[in-house]
């Protein structure tokens, strides 16, 4: 039986006014991690995080993470875990969040002043944050007041986690939930975890989110002389190590995508014939593809195509070159040492190690073709794991229905090329499944100029969090495995 | 006959503790023609050299250049011209030098305060200018004081020209040198010219200098996307400019220094017997690229095949890429317009325009063959033309001479694989032979830090300025064509 939901709904549409005041007042505390100069206002906002949800009866800890590792002068933002309601009875939800933002100037390009939420004639609310992640962690916020104010029953126990550093590398936050997910941990009762940090395929459609690329990131150093030459009286003596770099990046990856490490292929999972019948019903056209492009430079003629190569297959990108020459103008220089970095996004059955492996050995190969009396170091820097859950999993199919019921429309159950890492921790220190609920849409220009937040997305997506803890209540406990 | 230069050769000794002190007063006067704060130490060392020059009786004008272009609010330091004597029956030599000098700080990495002389034990003068160019130039006014002193009657007429923006681009120079150099300019009387403004190839022996390779300098932009984009995102949808980029840098040489541009060798004039006999004599020694280079990554095994693949054979450099990622960490990014920057180092008889067009071709073909749906820009930033006298000219072989009489070897002949711009603007707008005859040595460190001239270069150099001019006074007009 469908839940009630009804007056539920009806008191979000009308604390809408309310929802939005709450959002201005938390888009205007401008919670940069990134800016050392910021950090008071990052503690700011994690108080006022504080105060509203002791306002609403939650029971609410902020827990210090100690100093910023490199910065040992710098204490690093706490993180605000919170619990609504510890019923036995009921089942418990873990959810996920983030109050710190992206820098933001004026003198970026905004049209309107960044920590000021400005709504325009379509609704569109513009602020820092607004979208990521201030919007959703405040709808988990107006979703407990909606239903105080409505008389309606909250239908599970809610844990939260709100943490202060995830634009600038979730420093400490790792360690924090492996903890916390042990027995006895604040975490430890959780039976299902929902994250609402990422965004929709389009603008319409809502979306369920069931997977997402790792990543696999190196660097390929070529050194030979002592110091930088002058090419005009060294250029024709020297080895140059700019020539070998160009020629060992120029062999990973061609024009359209197609990663040319030997071995890299093979360890990608074959598409089924459900998976691929999956992607002609997702609501995506190339011309999408071209507006977020801003050109027609797309790799693959087709909308599913596209879309496999953004969530099931490799790529690889060569993001650029440190140690050479690198700004405007004209410089006649023989950099010694250069630095090639590139990576490579990967899916399943990709392991870390076994990529690596084949890297490693592409690129010495490579450079042992060359005959160079220059010296070769590649490395990979640093590396996380793709992650898939099944969208058959009770909190997904319950996720489903509760967007049917407000979008009135199925989600689509999409996956993300990049990767969101909490994801995994969440996944592996509570062994739970772990869904991806997002409320923005593609538009919203997160970490970019003029960031925004549809005023539908943020009301509807209020309705949505409160919708899916009804559903997430009462759905059968099947896997989908 | 040989000249009588001893007792203009025991007066120069006799003054070496002054002229030692004019080039501390010199290398005290932070003339960096970089730095506009410094703009009125630059116009102090010329006021410096005007001051000096009228001691010594010679005619002396400070020469306007107008305003700095790009900076209308700054002047540019002016032309100081100097005649020292106009005797209708003498030659009339010009020579260049500059004032000014590069940038240096003591934490650069300096051992001793930049702008102060500083002897050690060795007799090394160490100070920013000491070597680049204020020890030559001071060279010029030190060998006059020397004739006057001892009594010997001064064996040309002397014109200089000493610029202050040599380091910054040579604003002005152009257009000032050929004006003057025009009937009834200062310089019009000139029946050579000679330059004090490189280095010998060692440390031991000196060189006169006949040849400067050319400098084709490229750009190779490649534009997709609108705007930067995520590779967690886009990796695999979208045609990536850097994976371009990085397969036509590829393409342009070879580890061995070999161009891989078609067409770009057969324009090299073809190495005759006689010039290949020169180089064996030549003081050079792998050990000595070795130590320049820091590292022995050397293209070729031979003294000999170095020289010339320095000299006489063009040269591909990849200097960088803009607009990639280029800092240190791991970003990941696919940057979305990204400019290749090289160049080539271009020997006789490489033409400017037939290489361009052999550059544009290449490039432009190996982007068509990738089939990518980005867009190619290629185009030549600046180029600068190769420049080859004949040692056998008078001008040569009388400074050949004089630098046999006072090291008591005779000089090599060498080339320089760099540019020195002024060069051929001297000898385009007199219509001379231009002689370049270096004071300083191999291990100066110009431009570098810790540059220093040592004592012997300095005062063994006062003589052989003055000898040649002896020399030159004599040597009969052959002009070695």
């Amino acid at each position: 039986m469908a839940p009630q939901l009804d007056s539920y709904f009806k008191q979000v549409d009308h604390l809408s006014g309310s929802f939005i005041e709450r959002l201005r007042k938390a888009v205007a505390i401008p919670s940069v991690s990134a800016d050392e100069d910021r950090r008071q206002d990052v503690v700011r906002m994690s108080e006022y995080l504080v105060s509203e949800l002791k306002t609403l009866g939650a029971h609410v800890e902020s827990r210090p993470l100690g100093p910023q590792p490199g910065k040992e002068h710098l204490q690093l933002p706490p993180v605000i875990v919170a619990r609504y309601g510890s019923s036995p009875s009921k089942r418990t939800i873990l959810v996920y969040g983030h109050y710190d933002v992206q820098p933001a100037l004026k003198d970026d390009g905004w049209a309107t002043e960044p920590f000021e939420l400005t709504i325009d004639d379509k609704d569109r609310m513009y602020g820092r944050g607004s979208t990521d992640d201030k919007g959703p962690v405040l709808g988990w916020l107006n979703s407990i007041q909606a239903h105080q104010e409505a008389g309606v029953e909250f239908p599970v126990n809610l844990l939260m986690c709100f943490e202060g550093m995830e634009e600038s590398g979730s420093e400490g936050l790792d360690e924090f939930i492996e903890k916390e997910a042990k027995k006895g941990g604040f975490f430890d009762a959780a039976d299902a975890v929902c994250i609402s940090d990422n965004y929709w395929l389009g603008t319409e459609k809502p979306c369920l989110t069931y997977g997402l690329r790792g990543c696999n990131y190196y660097s390929v150093e070529i050194k030979g002389p002592g110091q930088d030459l002058h090419s005009g009286v060294f250029g024709g003596a020297a080895q140059e190590p700019m020539t070998d770099l160009t020629r060992i990046l120029a062999g990973l990856v061609d024009t359209h995508g197609t990663i040319l490490i030997l071995g890299i292929a093979a360890l990608v999972a074959p598409l089924t014939d459900e998976e691929q019948s999956l992607y002609g019903h997702i609501s995506y056209t190339m011309d999408n593809l071209y507006e977020s492009l801003g050109s027609h430079t797309s790799v693959h003629a087709t909308k599913e195509q596209t879309l496999m190569a953004r969530w099931r297959y490799p790529s690889l990108s060569v993001h650029g070159i440190e140690g050479a020459f690198s700004a405007p103008g004209a410089k006649t220089v023989i950099p010694a040492k250069v630095t090639g970095k590139f990576s490579i996004r990967t899916v399943p059955d990709m392991e870390i190690e076994h990529v690596n492996r084949l890297v490693f050995a592409h690129v010495e190969k490579a450079f042992e073709k060359l005959g160079s009396k220059n010296s070769l170091r590649v490395s990979c820097q640093h590396a996380g794991k793709w992650w898939v859950a099944s969208p058959k999993h009770w909190n997904f199919t319950a996720a489903a229905k509760a967007a049917e019921r407000v979008f009135g429309v199925p989600p689509d159950l999409t996956r993300e090329g990049g990767s969101i890492p909490v994801t995994i921790t969440f996944e592996q220190a509570t062994g739970k499944n772990v869904l991806l609920l997002p409320m923005g849409s593609s538009t919203d220009a997160a970490h970019s100029v003029n960031e925004k937040l549809d005023r539908r997305n943020y009301i509807e997506g209020t309705k949505l969090l409160g919708a899916y803890l009804h559903y997430v209540a009462e759905e059968p406990m099947t896997n989908g495995a």
